[in-house]
Formats: C-alpha cells, sequence, structure tokens
C-alpha cells in the first residue's frame, strides 16, 4: 500500500516510524519546511532531520529529538569563544548540516539531497521536504513577528501567538516529487503533528493542497490523526495557539481545521464522547489509543490507521 | 621593542611564541594566507590558526597541530555518511570555523576577524593574515598544478615540486594593518617556516616587500632564522623544495633567497662553517641554537634574535 504522511516534527517522525514499520519503502514523508533556519552558514532542516533520525533508528528517544550518542564540543567551543548560542547543534548533528549545506551550496535541490541522505543513512522510505523554495513560518506575538525558532526555541513558546504566516509559500510550489508521490498514493495520513505550524504551511504550499484534493477526488481516502488529546497537545504548544488563535483546543478543533480536505479522523479514547460532533462534519471518525508511547504503539496506532482508511473509503 | 613576524606554520608559530614571551603585545605577527581552503563551505586557515592556538596556549604540541584535547565526532560521523576526507577537522577545530566563516559571510574583512578571534582567545599579540583577498599556492608537480593542501595533506608533499605560485597574489595588496604594523616596526624577523611556501607567498603580496625595504632603509634590522639546518628541514619538504627548485637545500641557500631585504640572519651551530658565507652576502650572521626544543628555548632564541639585530642594525 502506497501511503503518503505529511509530518512536523516529533509526533510525525513517531507516525512515520509506526507507518515505515508496516509498508516500509512504500511510504513517502511529506515534511515541513517552516521550520528549517540558517545558523552558522548551515542549512538546519529540524522537523526533516527528526524524520530522518528517527527512520534510520539514531534518534535520542529520551532527550526526544537529536541523535542518539550525541556530544556538544564544538557548541561549547563556540561558546569559549564568546558565541552563546540559544539553537545548540550536536556534533553528530553538525555532520548533517556539513554534509546537507555542501551539497545544496553545490547546487542540488533540497528535494536530492533529502533523498541521496535518507539513502546514505539506510532509509528505504522516501522523506521530500514540501518545496525546494525556501518558506519560513513566523509568528506575530505581543512582541511583534517573530521567526519561528526564536518563539519556540529562544523563548520557549511563552509569548501568545495571534497570527502565524509563511513567508516565501507563495514563491514556492509543489515538487514534481511531492505530486507524483500523493499522485501515486493509496492512503494519505496527516500526522499528529502541529496542525497550526507544522502541517498548515505544508498546505500552504501552492499546488499541494490541491494535488491532496485531486487524490480524495479519486477515492484515496485522507486520514488525520488528532495531535490534541484531552484538550491538550502531547507535545508542543498547539493546544495554546488554537485558543489563542480564536479556534477550538480539542480534537473536534482539529478535525473542524480539516473539513473539506480529509475524510478520516482518528482520535484518542479520551475524546469518545466528541466523536458524533467529527462525524457530524462528514467525517469517518476512528476512536482508538493513539500515544505512541513505544515502537509497538507506533506500529499499532499505524496498522489502524491504515485498515481504517482502507476499510472505509470515501470517494465522493 | 615592537617586532614583526614574518611567519607560515608551526616554526612560525614557535617562533612567535618565543616572541610573543618576550615582547607580549608589541608583537604582529604576518601569516601566511596561501595555504587556506575552502572545506565544507567553511574558511580553514591553517597557519593563521596554529599560531593563534600556540599564542592562546592552545596547541597540542604532541601531535605538532591542532588543539589539545580534540575529538573528531563530527569527522566520524561525515565519514558515517560517506564523506570521506582526506583534510579531517577535529571538533574544537570546527568550532574556530564556523565562527569565522559566520563573520566573513557577515562582511568583516579576514584582517578584522583574526584581530577579533585572537581577542576573544585571550591572545594579547596581533596576528594578521597578509592580505584580505585569497591568494592560493599552487605547485606543479609530475601530475601537473596541485591546489597546496592536495600536495602537502593528501600527497604527503611525496611529488616532486617543479614550480610554485600564488594564484590571486597580483590581485592582492598589503593590508592597511599590515602597513602601519611594518611602518612602526623596530625589528623585524622572519621565521625558521618554508621559505617557498611559508614565507614567499607574504613577500609576493603587492605592497609588502617595498614596506619591509622601507623599513630596512630607515634602519630598520630585518633577521631571518634558518629553518634548515645540516641541509635538512626540521620539519616539511622545504629541503627537497629547495633542491627541486634548483636552489641550494642550506642554510646559506635560506640566506641566499634573502638577500637585498634581511639585515641579519641566524644559523644553527651545526652550519657554523657557512657563517663566512652569509657574511660574505653583507649580511650579519649569528650562530647558535636554533631546535625550538621547548618554551624555554623559544624564548631563549627570540631574545637572542632580537638582542643580535638591535645591537648590530645596519642602515643603508
Amino acid at each position: 500500500m502506497r501511503v503518503v504522511l505529511l509530518a512536523g516534527g516529533v509526533g510525525g517522525a513517531k507516525m512515520a516510524d509506526g507507518l515505515a514499520a508496516t509498508v516500509g519503502p512504500d511510504l513517502t514523508v511529506i515534511v515541513n519546511t517552516g521550520d528549517d533556519l540558517e545558523l552558522h552558514g548551515l542549512s538546519i532542516w529540524p522537523d526533516h532531520d527528526t524524520v530522518a533520525y528517527t527512520l534510520a533508528g539514531l534518534d535520542d528517544e529520551v532527550r526526544g529529538w537529536g541523535l542518539r550518542g550525541e556530544s556538544w564540543t564544538v557548541m561549547d567551543r563556540l561558546e569559549a569563544l564568546g558565541e552563546v548560542e540559544w539553537f545548540r547543534l550536536g556534533d553528530r548533528d553538525l555532520a548533517t548540516h556539513l554534509w546537507r549545506t555542501d551539497r545544496l551550496r553545490a547546487g542540488y535541490r533540497p528535494t536530492e539531497v533529502a533523498l541521496e541522505l535518507a539513502s546514505v543513512m539506510g532509509v528505504t522510505s522516501r522523506i521530500l521536504p514540501m518545496a525546494d523554495e525556501p518558506v519560513r513560518t513566523e509568528v506575530r506575538t505581543g512582541d511583534g513577528w517573530l521567526e519561528f525558532q526564536e518563539y519556540f526555541v529562544h523563548r520557549h513558546q511563552e509569548p501568545t501567538v495571534h497570527e502565524v504566516r509563511f513567508r516565501g509559500a507563495d514563491d514556492a510550489r509543489a515538487t514534481p516529487e511531492v505530486l507524483a508521490a500523493i499522485a501515486a498514493a493509496e492512503a494519505i495520513v496527516i500526522a499528529p503533528s502541529n496542525p497550526i505550524v507544522s502541517i498548515d504551511p505544508i498546505l500552504a504550499v501552492p499546488g499541494l493542497r490541491a494535488a491532496l484534493q485531486e487524490a480524495r477526488q479519486r477515492g484515496v481516502p485522507i486520514a488525520a490523526v488528532s495531535g490534541i488529546i484531552g484538550g491538550k497537545a502531547l507535545k508542543g504548544p498547539a493546544d495554546r495557539m488554537l485558543a489563542s488563535l480564536g479556534e477550538v483546543a480539542s480534537a473536534v478543533g482539529v478535525a473542524a481545521r480539516y473539513t473539506g480536505l480529509i475524510t478520516h479522523f482518528v482520535m484518542d479514547r479520551i475524546d469518545a464522547a466528541m466523536a458524533p460532533s467529527v462525524e457530524s462534519l462528514g467525517i469517518e471518525t476512528l476512536v482508538t489509543d493513539t500515544i505512541m508511547t513505544d515502537d509497538a504503539a507506533r506500529a499499532r496506532l499505524a496498522g489502524e490507521v491504515l485498515r481504517f482508511a482502507a476499510a472505509v473509503s470515501a470517494p465522493e
């Protein structure tokens, strides 16, 4: 079964891992690039790398991000040189950025670089940046517009977010690889990532949402998994963001965001009472355990999502 | 006493260290940039860094280059990604390159970046790149023209060198900082570095040799220390290079190269018999122990060189 997953950071990586365990090379992950940044002249792709390291089995599950067995020699030495960075790069992680930046400077497209990186890391699934052009997520707070990582890492997601924009999205376009993956997909999954700053940037890439809608019209199921459980984000500020943007911080709120796009919705047992509300939006709903506590839970949830989407397909 | 030192790699760093122990902040080191290279998009300045690390007391005296307590995590991981490099950068060293490249990209001149780096490393002497424009040393071998590091590191200095050139030198010019240091110098020292690929590139920067000659005419002593002892280079391929370029691989051969520029020459006791030959070139000659085996030997030699140059100054 050819599966396409739209994914952001950690939630996306866990979902990707579960799906890879189920369909392996038939999985294509389209990752958010809105969080990407340049640091020390290096191209840093946080969401991409979280997915790539997880699929390569190199992720640090205890810390929840970055590479296992990481060390911090370069950053420590940079600090000794007076360079205090709030975005710290591990030594092993740094090798990825050096490797990638070299290739980007040589003129390869981000998509080509991502495909080669997955290959040298032994990842059999495909990981595609949502676009080759730079798109940068920015949030408006009481202190004005902030770059995403400034808000997310430096300010610990503390400022209230009043507005979100994806700078550069208008000039981006869906890549041939992304369009081909969607065209060939038999199921499309939206990961339980932050709908506002992980999934929305992907959908903002011109051509991408239309391709998804075309797939849906062909009868391809599009299933979203809620990252809001019991009104709270499992990780990150999605719940507070939904609230401060005037939306509803609940599984129904997430489903509502995807109305017109998804055919299927997967929510946690905790939110079972909301299932009728989601169904009333014309969306098939599955209630199950959605917290991916370990590898087995990831694979089980992925399998359930795929069976649910395949069994009850909803062509228009 | 305001001292200017022309220096290449390890020999230059040891001489700089001895002089810094004697005159401290009154020392300005003009370093060869012909060995510089770009790697992974980073600006690597091997000769500069050898001098800077040594003056900062951070050099690895056992290995003879790089930083003490170095680790190789980033390079090992790059190799795991299939990137096999013959020019390996240590983790701590890498921090220097990231720090520097960032500033160069921000538009600072190499001279400004070098001055700031020395300052954050706690080095009180000034270390100046010979020029702000890129100059690249290349050697012609049986395999054609090779970039310096390709010859030096990758091919272990094995190919015979038939010719040397300094690409970009014609478009470079002596910096205001270099010219000011020479104009203010009370003594100028040429380190026992490789005369062909460490000192010659410095002298090839338009305006630099003329500034030295002007200083000499003002009565400023210019003293060179021989890096060839008993016909052999203490380190590196200088002896073989002199021979294959049709020159004489001896202290006299080194002195002859600097004829018309230097007023003083310092050679090892082993070569004492050659002193009259050097003196016959119109150069004051000091015979002493020149091998800088430890900090004390560095400081002693530096002191001797300065006393020698100051005592017998030779205005024209």
